[in-house]
């Protein structure tokens, strides 16, 4: 996954690329149900690291705190094929005390969307494993995000 | 995952058992977000296997139809450890003309609920990628299934 | 992966039977070369639960001990395609202070190997990341087991 | 994965970039076993796309090839942790009528070794499934790609 760089706008949210690997297409040659999460994950990640400036990892070891999945939604508007390229957009349309909700949107080389995910990530004590204000360095950066995007809820 | 044996009624709906792998479980112990949906696609898949009696392969092979999924939803109430056994069970509180609504719910040893699923899938022609009518030998022991299980709507 | 009872011979080891999951087939309709690891790893994992007693979860919480990899040989012989059931037989034809050389066949139904695995596992210290000697109650029913299926070495 | 540019030399052959993502690693903190054989094949297929031109699956459907793999070695020199970047470097020590044998490389951000893989593929007719010559078109950019890297077998 390759993410865009900044400056980010409403219609330049951060994205990632990627090329669907053989192995993630089933015999349809079609990329299965189960690997979608993955992709979302992986965009979640990857604006974690580029733009909180941690890895979940990290966040763990260093920072005690974890961010478990609370839900997550995906809606499928068509097939993504073996080899082809794709782009995940992510953006943040909800921040509260403790959970973040973000949206995704997978697009082919066309542009059309082929899936739709809306996550929402929860931040832990990953000793009480009970959830806790976000803290200011992680909150900021993101609301930083948010205004760039154009959120305004 | 090991299915249980009919007969189903309302409180024994058919039920994988599993234990979590080594390595579907994450540095902080517990099953990663995008494990989740691989439990329910293996459950939805041994239901194919077992009560309609063929595999999605089959399917794809011998009848020419596919099952796509059309939107998922993961809910998630509290951790699966690794090594931790747990069972999934599989309801179907809704089938229309093309579509079957699977609804899905994941419990550890104690019983208690870790994660629910709702999940859509469609009946495709895989030459057209379009919507056809369930077939009758699909059909029929999906409605043999609801009603053994009190589905009534 | 559902495994074999008891007693084992030299012609009848540990074996665990499986059916390929749609997603496990790639475009061709075959399994892909990556899945053959994880199908490797479940079977040694529920040789270590079924037969030593503990999950790898239960080796590292409980004992503070760790079983990493260190070398792994595949060999493939012919493809197992989506939805086919197969085995995989479990031998451990090597032991030394602190390695488990595990042998593994994997069968169609029609018994004709489609690929073999040769794994060697090490015990370490989980703090210190150093192999130890393997402690006797991991030992002794390795042991036993390899004098049930005729290893002499 | 992101891969480097060319030109490659010796000192210089086709690498990929690439970050471990959290689930990827196990409760220990560190890359599970059936995880290296992903990044193995992810180089191979970024190489398949980046250097011959094709993809697995244009090769599929275009050109009614596959390439299978025959054999795959992997060792493990020492672990990769949950975050860490690496990289994947990627060489063809042997060519032959029908098979690639590919040798790779993992190293971690201070250039140490973690893991290495020998992987042995075989272009076969996707109707037969049967060896093939290698194409020149296939074959030439893979001896392009040999004789920058300085291999003489």
């Amino acid at each position: 996954m390759i993410p865009n760089e900044p400056p980010f706008s409403p219609d330049r949210p951060f994205t990632v690329a990627r090329v669907v690997q053989w192995g993630e297409a089933d015999p349809a040659g079609i990329v299965y149900t189960t690997q979608f999460l993955d992709y979302v994950m992986e965009t979640v990640e990857a604006f974690w690291r580029g733009m909180i400036g941690v890895s979940f990892y990290q966040l763990h070891k260093q920072h005690h705190l974890g961010s478990p999945t609370v839900s997550s939604q995906l809606d499928f508007q068509q097939p993504l094929r073996s080899g082809e390229p794709f782009t995940v957009e992510l953006r943040i349309p909800r921040l509260t005390r403790s959970t973040i909700g973000f949206s995704l949107i997978g697009r082919n080389t066309a542009g059309a969307g082929c899936f739709t995910g809306a996550l929402v990530s929860c931040i832990i004590n990953d000793q009480t494993v009970r959830s806790v204000p976000i803290p200011d360095w992680i909150r900021q950066p993101i609301e930083a995000y948010r205004a760039a995007t154009g959120e305004t809820n």
